[in-house]
């Protein structure tokens, strides 16, 4: 007989929440984590980064505007380990909190690592030596890692990934960062401010080089405005280690440059974790990047073995693992649940300025034969934006011009993260601009720039 | 024959909104505007505040917890008067804008006092002397003005009203705030962040009277950590002057205390600008607060007379008046258009924590009859609050047991304020908390707190 109704493997936002909503509706539920309860996202990533995020808004306000702001001072000194700490504090009082949930919800946790023995048992080797559970239904959600390049070795000193970025309580006087995705950007943002020589190269042709490309464009200026170094189009040759640092070898249309600097972030994606858990042995399909292969269920070929998150390779986001959690709870349980619609979730990044996104691009949106409309509106306009001081960008909707329905969304400006849900939700009921115009926002919002830019889709914004 | 197809009283945002939609739908439109192009909103009131408290947010921080961010100084001096001068260019550079859409739509302007002298037409009297203008329909949007007590003389040195709190470029000593309404709260924000002593006096039970009490409990408890005194079931007796400033008698339950401070705002509310504009004389209908009587076309009992924003006395809120304009404008021009539902609109108090809410409270729900289902969800389960280091407070979501759809929500906290579409546009779609709960909402934002709650109307929330 099983141990457990669901075991999951890796306590990720993924697989934490999976445990939650398992308990939730009933069954005898399980977790193994090996190091890092809540995941990556808790504890190198979306958390840790936006409490720096914050301390890299006063810097940046500090150290450029203060006068504007009517803030004088002599001798400003901004301490990095301070900013630091606060990260850490908080990812701290989060983990804490996965795992109150998990006794909360009468979970049981195991701290160790899982490798599958057959569909139905796993081995779990920790500190106390190597136990064997059974359960019914097993869940992978072990995450992904950073991706490297051949060639170049990661030393954890000079060459690092977010791992060692995050974990770092002081600055580089300079740093080459390769790829220009959230990970990068969100660094750029947080050691510019801080005043650190930062240089961004991307193999692509854009910055956020997944974003529609009027997005892509404006976070260029802003970026250059700002300061912020950047080579599109440019790819990493080789990376070599000097006395002072590293040499940073790119080559781009207009030749080949040496980019010297303290440190270089590899920042270009992620793996899977799918090596050494017994996938092989028992059969688990990987897709042909590598990812388990799953379908809307959640349900790898193998029945009895689900798998969730950035170890499946849909998103990449915390939110997306903790949807495909839910997903995957619901279905093992048997009751009512959703198919998730990967093309039409929500995706931040969190630079300055922001930059929140869901759907398809413009151009992505014409390559499936719609019929687009298009309105734009921007910050410029926006009371709320203007009072902040922060009011560049502007939020783009695309809409099938056929049906009215939103195809997807595009935004760069202050806190533009926060605009999303209305969007999304619209989306998912099938509600159109119109809808949008008409539900009255309040003032002064950011968000009355939704409102403004569905006018623009069923009419003409009133501030425009 | 007429000269206008509509003829605007008031430029602030119900009037000029209104002229703009008007012009969209092709009508012949005049404005008329006194002194604010813009209104209070843009000149004195929303958007000045606003920027006023992004300058009192980076005060509050830098004053209060500069160590836990790494930020050290030698000798930090805030300028009031750099933060009042930003507040005038935001305000400036919107009002330019509405000069620019009067413009760009074809809106004839005129400056100057308006009076009607029959329903169709209208005198307007400005440096230039006296015109008559005869247009089809006319619109008054002529707003609202603070509201004194009798025995207390506004004399807009030491007794003032926002109009003289707006415009200071120097900051008091201390300061007794009369009414702890929207306005009442956002002065103590601004000037208890820059130091200011500051006792609000309010005569009802709560601070923000009119919020669920839930929200008004958790706002004292945070007025109170933050140092900013209040005294509650409190009336105000008499304003004396006295050598250094006022003395402000009060009585509660308590006894009868004397109040010391160098100014007094009186924040009691507002009442109509619905004098000498020719209402009684064309018998247009007041209603027994005495604001301007109207249906939801917007009209008042004259034909061809109809009224928006403030004037009208339904919610005095800006956004609320724009709704009125576009509601307005689009009766008159006979074209498709939809009726507001006042109880539902979005309210937004700017104070530290913020404050929004749309819908009933949870009293005024049970009053009505309704077997409500409620759930809250803790800001300090949020990971993005969190990251902020803002994380007091809560989302409060009330809903219809029977059929699920929301009645109401009501939060407290950081940026609250953004969060509000979603829920509005889920209660206009007559949607239920099942539909935001599966809205897939991006990590880390404060918007999951919403998605969190909405799990607590159909189920159970994960993160509690």
């Amino acid at each position: 007989m099983a141990d457990y109704d669901v075991l999951i493997i890796g306590a990720g936002p993924a697989g934490y929440v999976c445990a939650i909503r398992a308990a939730q509706l009933g069954l005898n539920t399980a977790i193994v984590e090996r190091k890092y309860w809540g995941g990556v996202c808790l504890n190198l990533g979306c958390i840790p980064t936006k409490a720096l995020l914050k301390n890299a808004e006063l810097a940046r306000i500090l150290r450029e505007r203060a006068k504007e702001f009517g803030i004088a001072f002599d001798g400003l000194r901004l301490d990095y380990a301070a900013a630091h700490k606060r990260s850490r504090r908080a990812s701290a009082r989060l983990v804490k909190g996965v795992g109150f949930l998990m006794k909360k919800n009468g979970i049981a946790t195991y701290e160790g690592s899982a490798r599958l023995l057959d569909a139905h048992t796993v081995a779990v080797s920790g500190g106390d030596g190597e136990i064997t559970l059974m359960a019914d239904n097993i869940v992978i959600a072990t995450g992904a890692r950073p991706r490297g390049i051949p060639g170049v070795e990661i030393d954890g000193e000079r060459v690092i990934t977010y791992n060692e970025a995050i974990m770092a309580d002081s600055l580089p006087d300079s740093v080459v960062i390769v790829g220009a995705g959230a990970i990068g950007l969100e660094f750029a943002t947080i050691w510019h401010s801080y005043g650190v020589e930062v240089t961004i190269v991307e193999m692509l042709p854009h910055l956020a080089p997944l974003e529609d490309e009027a997005i892509s464009e404006e976070l260029e200026r802003q970026f250059k405005r700002a300061g912020i170094k950047f080579m599109t189009s440019t790819r990493l040759e080789s990376v070599e280690l000097t006395d002072g640092g590293v040499k940073v070898t790119v080559s781009g249309e207009s030749g080949t440059f040496a980019l010297d600097a303290e440190k270089v972030l590899m920042a270009i994606g992620v793996r899977p974790n799918v090596d050494g858990i017994g996938l092989e042995e028992i059969g688990v399909r990987l897709d042909r990047r590598g990812f388990i292969a799953i379908d809307e269920r959640m349900a790898t070929n193998v029945p009895g073995v689900w798998a969730i998150g950035d170890v499946t390779g849909k998103l990449l986001l915390a939110h997306v693992g903790s949807a495909q959690g839910i997903v995957a709870a619901e279905n093992i349980a048997g009751v009512e649940t959703i198919e998730l619609d990967y093309v039409m979730m929500p995706r931040c990044t969190y630079s300055h300025p922001q930059i929140a996104s869901f759907g398809y691009t413009e151009s992505g949106a014409r390559e499936k034969g719609y019929d687009v409309k298009v309105s734009q509106f921007p910050f410029q306009a926006n009371g709320k934006a203007l009072g902040l001081g922060d009011y560049a960008g502007f939020v783009k909707l695309i809409a099938d011009a056929e049906s009215g329905r939103l195809l997807g969304a595009h935004m760069i400006g202050p806190d533009v993260t926060e605009l999303l849900p209305e969007l999304t939700l619209a989306q998912m009921a099938g509600l159109t601009g119109h809808e949008i115009a008409r539900n009255v926002h309040a003032h002064p919002t950011l968000s009355e720039a939704l409102m403004e830019a569905a006018h623009g889709l069923v009419g003409h914004p009133i501030h425009l």
